[in-house]
């Protein structure tokens, strides 16, 4: 009679079920024009289409022991979630991850983005700053602003953070923490904690390769930072413009790293899980305990039977088949902007694309266009932007070169990534602007601009229709129309 | 194509279901023969028994706009959840607890324990403390003590904190932070925080009146202090033994506070909602979005569907019967407590409970006593603990009176209360000791004690089993056995 427990008795859903979609739903083969039209019958189908499902059910009662049921999933219990659950996340992560440490433990949270805020939380001190990428996913900094924990940004290039950028930030730290004194409470001497996006990064959408893993992991324990991957992509790779240095091999990076990664079933779900050591674990369950709890239980139940149902093999099918989706996707945008564009391969030669192989972004004449205009179009043409096509993740980001804009001069009050964002949704094209992802706006100079396109929801259709629009817009700013 | 989504073809449910109850699942007639007969059936009839329930379903598409839906509840989404939750709730609010001001705002959370460790980061600066009732729930008090948000407890009787006892805490303020330097990081002047359990508050089951409420809300104003209510029990409140003071009028003491309260479904669920102004709740859905997001999308869209079939009759009909389940419980709880023990009732005289009708337990004979053995216990009879039968909530404290344990002298290495505490547990009995629920465990002297028994879970049989044990295990600690 310890406990805090209301009967189950009082819980009002005597089962709940799902029509589960089979692990086989979306096809594994790469070929564009099939997965194209598939996907295009998929999406456009809409409510009407009939999907493949099987039926899952859970009941309030376990009809076997060890059954999941909504008697113990929707009752309070350990921050830990439910059992079931629990073992399948530990056997994937043995499976996929390998983590290159014996004593790894999983433990669920709701999100990568709660997973981040309980580990900024559980490892820095109040008003310690935090190193992360030049450009990342704002809500990793945004809630930890108020504690004083502030992002220190890294240059990257198409491989992420710059390994000798990264030494040199530690080295000459003390300089930028008597710069950052503003904003810290307390500036730490070092900061020990890292926030880094290893796959399909957002907003980049650029992939550390394993080389890259291991120089950034040496300096890691050299000046002893813990590093925390967010890896809500891993799943998402894609088989082409892999770079050189090979695909990222997890385990060899993570240790001593906490890390955290989601389970892509959907994100509303609210569900992914931590790897890190039992250390860690122990205390971000304590933190657990008093903020979310578990997750919640009539999602776990539901994705639990969707795995235990689907098994690990099903999982890995479905996950297969996503990923293939995504690398239709990818190609389909760019297509789509080589269509609207003249692509340039190339090699980068300055800045943060020094060395990577990148994409220049010409004017392309227009169909109605006479010779004349073709020729004179051809002559005067200056790039308009680069991009480094994204290994995995869901973003494309476009590296703008405002230097090719007439009358370009640096420190315009209102920079022109707004001007020219504000010129695109008005002209119905809405794209993520640059400075929302950068580590610390106050800091990126009006001469840098990007914008971050997202293949991951529009249609086929919508994707012609937004790079044909963004052609006209950004010629038209960068006077550059036929 | 700014966004960061995934497309909701990607998402492995075409649909969700529940078999939900109906709202008249239980009887709201208080009689107890016909409600402890009929609860113990069902609770006994277990697995096997057939619930009266009503199927309702999420499609992935809604078959009308408006329609709850998988498409939007599984995809990101803002902070707020699902509108149609949002209207429920805001509706909710409305009728039931009627806020005394006009610009109050609902907002969700991931349950009480999460609204309230969002509250706090909200509003206390680093190192500052709040002000608590002496006993509380511990989750509250442990998720903020890495901030330096150290509890001040107020003294408390039958009806929760003491005005008077709260206006010296304040005048006084300069002293305690004097005295809980060691702890805080920068103590504040005036703690401007309040967190308080105003219905069936947990450890100690009690409830605040609508006078208490006003005298200290009126203190809050006085001194600046935000409260913020933590009201999981609202409408777990039971009819009788209510103290003449009234019953709660909840709408007098919402101004100026925030407030959470959670939807009394299921615990493992991981919703409820604040009601607080709307710049409170700006903040708060801020910190949503870095946090928790949304409540997960399985569980808003199965509860709101299953909120808009009921309706708010039926939601209101549905707590109705789970009330009187709550009362039959908590009788039949004292009952078995009077079968055991000879409770008397009295006034208090002295400490918390001063001026309070409390229940005081003598040992009782047992029945193979002979008569001699049954008035040599009458005359050397001490009473063992008082209770105050609780109005509300789940619990009742019993108040251990150690002073009556022969040989007890006070500053015992091993408390009183862990002493007996393991006898019990060895016995076969589990309840929660006292000083789990402390504000602050150092503070709690030796000479007090208690245990909190919980009458939400078990079944009539063990609370008879369980009390059982009790007579026996505490008369023997008190020497009392007959
Ligand atoms: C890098 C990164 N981390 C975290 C998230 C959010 O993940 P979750 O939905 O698991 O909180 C996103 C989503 O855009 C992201 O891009
Ligand atoms: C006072 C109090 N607040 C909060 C909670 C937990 O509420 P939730 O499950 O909504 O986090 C409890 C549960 O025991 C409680 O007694």
């Amino acid at each position: 009679m310890a406990h805090g427990m209301p009967s189950q008795a009082y819980f009002p859903f005597a089962s709940i079920s799902g029509d589960a979609l089979v692990p086989d739903s979306f096809s594994t083969s790469n070929s564009r024009s099939e997965g194209s039209v598939s996907w295009l019958w998929r999406l456009l189908g809409g409510s009407s289409r009939k999907e493949k499902t099987v039926p899952i059910t859970i009941p309030k009662y376990p009809a076997n022991s060890g059954d999941i049921n909504l008697a113990q999933a929707l009752q309070y219990g350990t921050a830990t979630g439910l059992p079931q659950l629990r073992e399948f996340i530990h056997d994937l992560v043995g499976k996929v991850y390998q983590p290159a440490y014996s004593d790894w433990t999983t433990l669920v949270h709701t999100g990568n983005t709660d997973g981040w805020s309980k580990c900024v939380n559980l490892l820095c001190n109040p008003g310690e700053m935090f190193i992360t990428e030049d450009w990342t996913y704002p809500s990793a900094l945004a809630g930890s602003l108020p504690y004083g924990h502030h992002p220190v940004g890294v240059p990257m290039d198409d491989q992420g953070m710059l390994p000798d950028e990264l030494r040199k930030l530690l080295v000459e730290w003390d300089e930028v923490a008597r710069g950052a004194k503003r904003y810290a409470i307390s500036p730490d001497p070092l900061p020990h904690v890292m926030y880094t996006v290893p796959v399909g990064q957002n907003p980049t959408g650029v992939t550390m390769g394993l080389e890259r893993k291991k120089a950034i992991y040496d300096i890691c324990v050299e000046f002893d930072v813990i590093i925390v991957e967010d890896d809500p992509y891993y799943f998402l790779q894609m088989g082409e413009y892999t770079p050189k240095a090979g695909r990222a091999v997890h385990g060899q990076f993570s240790d001593p790293s906490a890390w955290l990664a989601s389970l892509t079933i959907a994100p509303g779900a609210r569900l992914g899980f931590f790897t890190c050591n039992p250390r860690f674990a122990e205390r971000l369950e304590r933190i657990g305990e008093t903020t979310t709890q578990a997750p919640c239980g009539f999602g776990q139940s539901l994705i639990t039977q969707l795995l235990t149902s689907w098994k690990f093999d099903g999982y890995a099918r479905w996950l297969q088949g996503l990923a293939v989706e995504y690398v239709t996707r990818r190609d389909l945008l760019i297509d789509a902007l080589q269509d609207e564009f003249n692509l340039q391969v190339s090699v980068g030669t300055t800045g943060s694309w020094k060395n990577c192989v990148v994409y220049i972004a010409y004017p392309k004449p227009r169909r109605g266009d006479a010779m004349s205009e073709k020729a004179a179009l051809f002559a005067q043409s200056k790039p308009l932007f680069s991009l480094v096509p994204p290994t995995a993740g869901m973003f494309i980001w476009l590296k703008m070169l405002w230097e090719n804009v007439p009358g370009f001069k640096e420190g315009d009050e209102e920079t022109l990534e707004v001007q020219l964002w504000i010129k695109l949704a008005e002209a119905g094209v809405l794209v993520g602007p640059g400075r929302y992802f950068a580590h610390n706006e106050e800091q990126v100079s009006p001469v840098e601009g990007h914008f971050r396109m997202s293949f991951s929801f529009s249609s086929e259709a919508d994707f012609k229709k937004a790079t044909k629009i963004l052609a006209e817009v950004v010629s038209d700013f960068f006077g550059q129309s036929a």
